[in-house]
């Protein structure tokens, strides 16, 4: 039979990142190309014990039975407290909705913000599935340009003026790919003008909690005055990805629209999932940050003494504060795309950076994500890509 | 701030039966509203058992870290056994994907298949999440005449010629609402005629298992040549709702439509409730479908007998065979859409079926649940409705 898909999917490939990994499995590989936490991070002991008298302590209908789709009361009160005190968001219950990982708050964003042809403002480079997911309703992503303060905030005008954007997606922290993080002052000037043209915001902040050094930045969410921010923030990174758990704040209107968009697909949130989280958070997430974040602090500093050490100086890259990625390019000409197949060969995997541009542009850039390999891998996986790079 | 709701979301309301069960929750009323397996039939004990072990049995990495979008392959083995005992479908892995509860199969079909504009066949009455799902993706449901044999052919390959539908949605085993099940020869007429037209099927199975008396009739799927049928089997109702595990079997070039559409939302379900639904397809679900039919078919006793005993001569339904409902309706004029808030004042709840009608019809006609209520509230329930109609 002819299968005669919507035009929403029929021209959109599967994420690179996933097919990069599905990849990655079959053979022996030092991957730097996914954005995985390092499996030792993972709470194993204390979701392990959690699990032991989950359904004695909660009882069978709040682990079993179906659930309200805006997510468990307990829960939401745990996150509520959980944004105070690490985000500086003030949040009532009202104002919030548990999702199924961040990726939800992207899809329910375009479901509920976006007609055929209408434009979305992105960061050039940005997230990649936020670019998947902006086809699949048949939008169109503009790029913005970007510095190491943020976003360039004349372009920013500029764009929304010319494409009037139904929203604006950002990752203000540790961004992905760059791994910049954007000022206090570009966050204000970003907030303000996006409330004066009443464009909104879909503001993306699963890494923030994993910083190294410098000063926290409070996100976009924290200065909006007109209800133009949606924030999510996500568990995947922070606790663990598997329990696919995350939170959007937004006006109540806005969430109401959310809440009909899950209505229409998964329901409601797992409860185990909630659960865990909610316990987690309440118990266990002070500390285990405080554990994972020397782990990851010291593969970032590998990975920068390799780069260093191995890689040609015509490698151009900022050392990021926090999150889980080096992004960086070679100057001159030079398709990472095209050498992505010879270095895997090589045993190694980076993510060629051009997924990651609205326009396909970018070819010489690539994202290492140094979360997921130990430190030896780090250095051998390095050194291949070096070598590699110096012929 | 105003919102500018996309064309998708913006004249779409919550569902019917999430505002009622919000409304529900307030008092203490009778619900024969939902659509809730009940909480005595949930098999607690085993998924604590399953609990207790799943992190030292499986590891961190199975547990806790990102999963495949299709799914676990060790659940998918299970699942594939399953299908071939329960419900006569002979899968390969590359025909499955693992979604976040039944619901998620009709998102995703009308992600992948409808335009704009385009018609989807229905039941009608039909499950009224499929309507809502089809405003939202701007199609527009159309109904089929049905009987007490499953649709009518006529009128089914009438309304293809004239609607050329991107594909039919059928529960042809208790369907949701009416009860009812499809005849062999019509699921085989059905099968044959919508792959004549090229015209595709989504199948939705989520009670079929949950069966009083009567002969097993296989699905639809197990007569699919063409290719054109999808089909759905969910594990809320008999293992339990919270874990959101729900299976789609097709074509691998759809379910590689499927994984697209999974990628952009919420890239993959949580591995704990894959974990526990392989472990209960293994151990536990002929034991425990063993347990749960009889309490199941002694409360759809309790409410045909109660009908019977309580309400006016005037109330037409058939008695269902299996599932978890009752269907009728009042001969005469009765808007029971507008008797709906009095009777929730009297302390019960039915649900209004013209919510089931894709052209709105049906005052005259309710379903009633009988799945979650106790054997004494749904005598007094009854009652109560009864005394009531009789006015």
């Amino acid at each position: 039979m002819e299968y005669n898909i919507s035009d929403k999917l029929k021209n959109v490939h599967g994420s690179a990142i996933r097919e990069i990994f599905d990849l990655l499995k079959r053979g022996n590989i030092i991957s730097f190309a996914g954005g995985m936490p390092a499996s030792v991070t993972l709470p194993e002991k204390q979701i392990n014990a959690i699990l032991q008298n989950i359904i004695s302590k909660y009882g069978v209908i709040e682990c079993l039975q179906y659930e309200s789709t805006q997510g468990k009361a307990l829960l939401l009160e745990q996150i509520k407290t959980f944004l105070l005190e690490y985000k500086s968001i003030s949040a009532e219950l009202q104002n919030m909705i548990v999702l199924a990982g961040g990726q939800q708050g992207i899809e329910f964003m375009c479901k509920a913000f976006l007609n055929k042809g209408d434009v979305v403002l992105v960061e050039n480079p940005t997230y990649l599935s936020v670019l998947q997911i902006i086809q699949t309703y048949e939008g169109k992503a503009v790029g913005v340009h970007s510095g190491s303060e943020g976003l360039d905030i004349a372009d920013l005008e500029r764009k929304i003026k010319e494409h009037k954007p139904k929203f604006l997606y950002v990752v203000p922290t540790f961004s992905n790919p760059t791994g910049g993080t954007y000022s206090l002052e570009n966050r204000q000037k970003i907030a303000e003008i996006t409330a004066q043209h009443g464009v909104m915001i879909l503001e993306d902040d699963p890494y923030s909690q994993i910083r190294f050094e410098g000063e926290t930045v409070p996100p976009l969410k924290s200065f909006d005055k007109a209800g133009n921010v949606v924030y999510v923030a996500s568990f995947s990174k922070i606790i663990a990805p598997s329990l696919r758990i995350a939170v959007a704040v937004a006006d109540p209107a806005v969430i109401g629209r959310f809440v009909i968009a899950k209505q229409s697909t998964d329901v409601c949130a797992p409860s185990i999932s909630q659960l865990v989280v909610a316990e987690f958070l309440k118990n266990n997430l002070t500390e285990h940050l405080k554990n994972i974040i020397p782990i990851y602090k010291e593969k970032r500093d590998q990975m920068v003494k390799c780069i260093e050490e191995y890689f040609p100086k015509s490698f151009i890259y900022d050392v990021p504060h926090g999150g889980m990625f080096v992004w960086g390019h070679f100057e001159g000409e030079r398709d990472l795309l095209a050498t992505f197949k010879e270095v895997v060969d090589l045993g190694v995997a980076y993510l060629p950076g051009s997924h990651f541009f609205p326009d396909g542009s970018g070819k010489n850039t690539m994202r290492l994500n140094f979360s997921n390999a130990t430190l030896e891998q780090i250095e051998k996986g390095v050194k291949i890509l070096g070598e590699y790079f110096n012929r």
